[in-house]
């Protein structure tokens, strides 16, 4: 299933199938339970991020390509780090540059495959870690360098924090229509151009073993997301470095999970 | 104010003025708008950490003195970290050890003063930051140090997450009733031995000026926890280093916020 959260003419939050008119098919219930089609046709007055984190949990360095652009050796575990659950951006809504992010500019792009975790999951092994998904979707991990790499004394999470660095969505897809979420294409362009372009199967740690490690005495709530490591291709590793401008058009698609558009503008 | 959060006999969950008999005064409504007294006594079936946060944000290195025992110089801003929200651990419920904690010995304590956010903040000035903060109550940031030094390759994240290791509690005391955050004493002890003893004058960062910082382009939720630092004689420090072992006890007392009370058990 194909699942849109979205507010209806009535500013009420409800999940859909998006008919991509502008209208969608009103499913009521929880993901995490049952959805069942109403039969009923509402407008998409706005669309939200498909789901709100409980908390959004990161994973960094994660693709052997992206580790050696930053000529950092593959870590030895999965690199966890968290952004605020109020950086959650809405598709289409724009990443917003604070005023303490523009000069220099320092604003970056991360492509990644977003898993969203249904119901609590705690020392799961590998194996059994997709039973544990909800569905996937886009995330991009929006990353401000300066406070990233210097100004937060060596710790990502308040260069990755601000309000709008988390743009999430379009569509929350059901596992049964992901058939191998380690062979998924990932791109990212701006403006058009093509900057990330890679494989998921370049994850150094798979989707399952991040479920199994994430949750080894620590358990993901429902409703968790998942950002599991961005590919090469990020602005800041380029001669010259490429940041976000206002005015700037971020798109990231994944095979069969759709694309996610977020324009920039000046916060 | 000072309140507590609690299941009653019928395991809902309740606000209440505690009677310390194991009994409490209901409060009806939110402590976010109006707590009112419905003129009930409910047994205490069991004591909660008095809020469940939207999210924990932690601050590192905000005292002058445990900055020096590490032998690193004072942040020029405030160090941001955060914990996974499922780590929250209710007043004298255990500390447990993971597996991948025991071998060697990691687990250690923090003692901090914990500030709870009542409205969105956001771009607050510190004249105004304390008109957003709903209570004070007492927080031990206990820390798996491997996890959090080397094994997370320099992010904290992991080492801090484990489940159990936010312990929050025992109440939430309205600023009305702390006449000044920066000044209180704040002490733990181990097994009835002081270990941290200090006051949060020493606070590299006070409470206002935090709230300032982080709230700069990044909302701060309602229900947002601020760990706001752990002063000097943390256990890693000392010689020889002292880690929390099965059956030990850490009482964390704050003035006027009462006192944290956590026995350790193998996890």
């Amino acid at each position: 299933m194909r699942i849109i959260r979205f507010l209806d003419d009535g500013n009420q939050e409800r999940f859909g199938h998006d008919f991509r008119d502008g209208t969608a098919a009103l499913l009521t219930g929880m993901p995490q339970a049952k959805l069942r089609n109403a039969g009923r046709r509402l407008r998409v007055a706005k669309l939200l991020a498909p789901v709100a984190p409980a908390a959004i949990l990161c994973v960094g360095l994660n693709y052997a390509q992206h580790a050696r652009e930053l000529g950092i050796a593959a870590p030895r575990y999965p690199v966890l780090f968290m952004k605020n659950p109020a950086a959650l951006n809405h598709p289409g809504d724009p990443i917003l540059l604070p005023p303490s992010c523009q000069n220099p500019p320092q604003v970056d792009f991360e492509a990644e495959l977003a898993v969203v975790i249904g119901r609590a999951a705690k020392n799961v092994s590998a194996t059994q870690a997709l039973d544990y998904v909800l569905g996937y979707t886009i995330g991009n991990d929006i990353s401000a360098r300066q406070w990233q790499q210097e100004a937060g004394a060596g710790q990502w999470v308040r260069g990755k924090s601000f309000d709008t660095f988390c743009p999430l969505g379009p569509e929350l897809v059901t596992p049964d229509l992901v058939a191998d979420p380690q062979d998924l294409r990932i791109v990212c362009t701006l403006n058009g151009k093509t900057m990330q372009d890679a494989s998921t199967a370049d994850m150094i740690f798979p989707v399952a073993e991040l479920i199994e490690y994430l949750s080894d005495d620590m358990t993901l709530l429902p409703n968790t997301v998942i950002l599991t490591g961005t590919p090469a291709g990020v602005g800041f590793t380029r001669e010259p470095a490429v940041f976000l401008q206002p005015g700037d058009l971020v798109e990231v698609s994944i095979a069969g999970l759709g694309m996610l558009r977020s324009p920039v503008a000046a916060g």
